[in-house]
């Protein structure tokens, strides 16, 4: 089957599909009882990230319950730091932990040129995807942002406020600027590599973007992904990326103008006809229903994704949530999702 | 000294004042030692709220520093609940703690009828700061939104994504929205009281009303904030009321539209050129220094101060901080942000 007819490559590529095609933000995750079996057989989350059969069973698991348009490959953004050798680990119920950058000296302790090795496994499970994925279904690679990557890294886990990675970049832009240039360059190598391996489309997630005021975001979130989509572009023209600033606000309008990317991914409280008039007359959109509604179900469900579909539906269009889907989605809300997408036509 | 001699209560009116007045959201706060040392002698965060002696001390503590031109009475939003009957209580370094709502029937043992004794104290501390204050700063009340108290009051503290709450109002609609009927009726009367007691500007907080979709945002923030303002404007027109849609995005056009209020404050996100094309058409605008540029300091500061006083210091406007001040803030970076704006004048 060619390329361009995978129904979310043609929308990524500016056309406009009915219905849409549809995947899902953390589609292989937690809410699926397969999930959480496979899941328990690995050591811990970075070792099944890292064990390309594992990997790629757990990729495959939505596509084969709900016949998606995408399969994301499953991975996680701190795949990065982790192969630059900071430690990271994730402890059920709290979340990812690293041992954090405190001072500009750590910065010498990243070790770029380990990254392909330990990135291996990675590109192994987007080969063995590549050759078991239903010939329809797109495979997505993927990588965080710069800014979001590196406010793992300095805060070692979530974070509130984002206290100290702010003030840091506040404090001293060059030594942060350092670090935002060393992510852009070998997240810009990553996503080659990916493509190299198979991957048909990319996502740039920018899950942290909407804490800053407009000139710290153009400087550590706009202009990075900016680079890095150049160079992923200068190797691979043919691959559409996908960014997602998620909590820009109105600078989402920015990101579209300047960022080159093919498609943007809106967050839950980008408004709908605003999208429409301002972003999709630039680049494709994706998103962007609450994933909690995929908890709620019913009514409210429904009249969500309907509105999505009647204000999106007539351009380049790719239905997704608003952010990832969390643990308590109920498995039946997701197929009543998939099902309203499906059937949905254009009222004329 | 006439009400419209005070600089804050010109520039709500909609004046340009140069220079703008300045306070800061939570300017009485951690990062003072004199409110550390004050703190300690009430029993807990409650009981400082509501015993009138404490809080005008810590009211009139960044005033007699900083000679700022608000000042805003020392309080907490969930007092209401807390007067409302719902246990509240502040564990240090944790946050706040209430026992939740949980279902429909819990909304019955909410008693508005002992409201009113219970915030007595309140009243009483703002009768006295407007006898203490001096002449040219302006008394400022305030309450939460609808919205962001019920979020509270349902999650029982803070919360990461409130599911619990987004999820009952996406499964129960109605029930949901008795519950914010309920406060937004009680909190008009609180916010009349206020000013009847001594307040001459009132600010709405929905510092969480950035995680809906549009059409929930209308229904569960606007709309309420909306029914507030009118009440309280129906019975104090002359009142300013400020009101803050904390990180609604492209949605601030809406509130500066619709909602009625005088000035909005702006979060740290809004694009300042997009503010002054948008929003201060409409209303004043109020804000929007990230706090922790008041912990960096420097030239990060004052390069933030000039962008924003350059963008919004032509028209109506106050100058503000995008979220309340953080404990880690320094002292001298507060005074070399007041002395700034001081200092300013427009380039002619």
């Amino acid at each position: 089957m060619k390329s361009h007819s995978k129904p979310l490559l043609r929308a990524l590529s500016g056309q406009t599909c009915v219905p849409p095609p549809i995947w899902l933000m953390r589609q292989a995750g937690r809410y699926l009882p397969e999930y959480r079996e496979t899941r328990a057989r690995g050591r811990n989350f970075l070792d099944v990230c890292l064990t390309p059969e594992l990997a790629v069973e757990i990729t495959l698991q939505p596509i084969r319950r709900y016949a998606l348009d995408g399969a994301i490959m499953f991975s996680d953004i701190l795949i990065v730091p982790h192969a630059l050798g900071q430690k990271v680990w994730f402890e059920d119920g709290v979340g990812p932990k690293l041992e954090p950058l405190r001072r500009a000296e750590d910065l010498e302790k990243l070790a770029p040129a380990a990254m392909a090795e330990a990135l291996a496994p990675v590109y192994e499970t987007l080969r063995c995807l590549r050759r078991d994925l239903p010939p329809e279904v797109t495979l997505i690679g993927f990588a965080g942002a710069p800014w979001t990557v590196a406010s793992y890294m300095i805060e070692g886990g979530t974070s509130k406020d984002f206290a100290r990675a702010k003030t840091w970049a506040y404090r001293e832009p060059e030594v942060f600027a350092r670090l935002i240039d060393l992510l852009s360059e070998v997240t810009a190598d990553y996503l080659c590599a990916q493509v190299e391996a198979g991957a048909e489309a990319l996502q740039i997630f920018d899950s942290w973007a909407g804490i800053w005021p407009e000139a710290a975001l153009r400087r550590w979130c706009l202009e990075p992904v900016k680079a890095i989509v150049a160079r992923v572009k200068s190797q691979h023209p043919e691959v559409p990326i996908i960014v997602f600033p998620r909590g820009v606000g109105v600078l989402y309008e920015a990101f579209a103008r300047e960022v080159g990317a093919d498609a943007l991914s809106l967050d839950t409280t980008v408004p709908l006809d605003w999208a429409r008039a301002h972003l999709q007359d630039k680049v494709a959109v994706q998103g962007n229903l609450d994933p909690l509604l995929l908890v709620a179900g019913g009514e409210a469900q429904r009249d969500a994704v309907k509105a999505i579909l009647e204000a999106l539906g007539a351009g380049p269009f790719v239905f997704n949530l608003g952010h990832g889907i969390t643990p308590q989605a109920s498995t039946d809300h997701v197929a009543d999702l998939v099902a309203q997408v499906r059937a949905w036509r254009p009222e004329t």
